[in-house]
């Protein structure tokens, strides 16, 4: 990451104090796994962003993001979900605040199905129906939609990074789609 | 309840059939409170039915409905928010089939909150945002909407019928509202 | 079943009346996924019963019963755990009334994952940790535990009637071991 | 706090830096409400304890405490329940990670019900039911019990600090108690 583009999540900590913070304390994040919704609210497609790390490979991943000192979950989600999928997607974010799961991303892998090298974090996660259409920032290459039947898959699983593939699925058994 | 108007619940059985089933097996009940939303789905009011019971008194309630023989709880929840909102209510159904609290309604007082002196009912409770017009249907008198402070009093709790006033402090609860 | 040994879930019904019924009516169950802890309250092993079917087959199941006229899901509960898994199981029921799924097993397959041919029945799962001994009763052949790695294969849910293997990945789901 | 008693909390931190990040970035906490519960699960009294703070007023608040880097939320919760409950507590950690609540606990009132002027704490909030005998550590007065219907009167509410009381109603409610 380049002097001239500062981290997005940084608030009021410059990178070297965010990296001298990872690691020693837990951070607070969010995570929000699009869905597309029937008249009935039943989970038809569920989105994915595709991603190039900075090693360049290619992974699917969720719309994530760190909550910032004073801000509430419920601008955060809202602000991660328009900064990844633009400002037409339209989210219908959860009259409930409680998550369906709360990922530890630890940055050794084997304690929990998450880990993240870069540091721990405490990441509540969501299912947010998407009504409008969406449009990537620069940095992500795509937003893919599939069926939650494909999303279910191993495969699937396999591409994604820091065991996303068990939020997912724990996702997936939320909303009645396992 | 009149020949003519038969009770819109009563599925593929006579009343004298249901009155009797009535009293020897538990119904499997939905109940939806019908909520307003923020953009960043805060609930900001809360829906109820005026209604006169058979005494004719006046009561508030909410939408509320018998499961039938081979119907999806969406395809319940569907049809008594339609039959009892109007068909333009626009209600956005829960991705997860999840209710926030099962009321269990007993024929007598006391055991749990929730008593039906009519029959033991096993009721699923939702908290459903309504996006559009509420045109309630001709026994309901009116929908009022009241802000999550004035639903969360004990006056309005006096008013509700079969100690749906704690289920609608259950439903504040989960989305954060108490 | 013959004459002598009367259907344990017949409640005031006698089995002609309790058939015609459940031609006619959803029926509410409750389902109870017996779990092993550990002192941090993880989940470590999943038990299920074994039985023959009345065709003669050998599949896996779950704790599971019918709520009775007048009774309380907390009632049922127990009464089906004691009767499944014998006096000295010591269940821990869960402090929170609100199941992890609600299985709605219709006589029909295909509109949900769940189906039983005799009836449609709506079931509120939980997961319950068990202390004790299990000691099932005479038309269970056994209580099997399992790692939750194991219980989660598609070798499991295979052996599993009804689609309660996709309940068995619900309940893991939600207790963060999918 | 004095040189000699370091903040238990601190971590890896100095009560300098803590007290630095404090006013930077969010910290994630957990909050425990201890319950005794009777053989079919329901919740018969609430525990909690009373604590004089810095300002030598007594008031209520519940098993609370900083998540550290590296520590899982099981770790968490048990270390704090042990610490404030002592070592004969004998909790029954929950099977679903999933709390029943999120309370944000932000630096200034008004805009979540939880406020804590020191920090921006995001706290998971669980019910916990435990089995043994109470000894709280020295700094705690004592560890009171009371039943769920005084636990959920005004009179408890105006008693405990930082919004807790709105916290103890979302306990009370998430177990049908309310």
């Amino acid at each position: 990451m380049s002097v001239r583009t500062p981290d997005p999540d940084s608030g009021w900590l410059s990178d070297a104090e965010l990296a001298e913070i990872r690691s020693r304390l837990p951070l607070v994040y969010v995570e929000a796994i699009p869905v597309r919704v029937d008249g009935l609210g039943r989970v038809t497609e569920v989105g994915m962003l595709l991603r190039a790390n900075q090693a360049g490979e290619i992974s699917r991943t969720f719309v994530s993001g760190r909550v910032m000192f004073g801000e509430t979950l419920r601008d955060t989600l809202f602000r991660h979900l328009e900064k990844d999928l633009g400002p037409m997607a339209f989210p219908l974010l959860p009259v409930s605040p409680v998550p369906f799961s709360v990922a530890e991303f630890l940055p050794w892998p084997g304690v929990t199905p998450f880990a993240d090298e870069r540091q721990h974090a405490v990441s509540l996660a969501y299912v947010v129906p998407v009504t409008g259409t969406c449009d990537p920032r620069p940095d992500v290459l795509e937003v893919t939609w599939m069926s939650s039947a494909d999303a279910a898959s191993d495969a699937t699983a396999a591409e994604m990074e820091g065991g996303r593939g068990t939020l997912l699925r724990q996702a997936l058994a939320s909303v009645g789609c396992l």
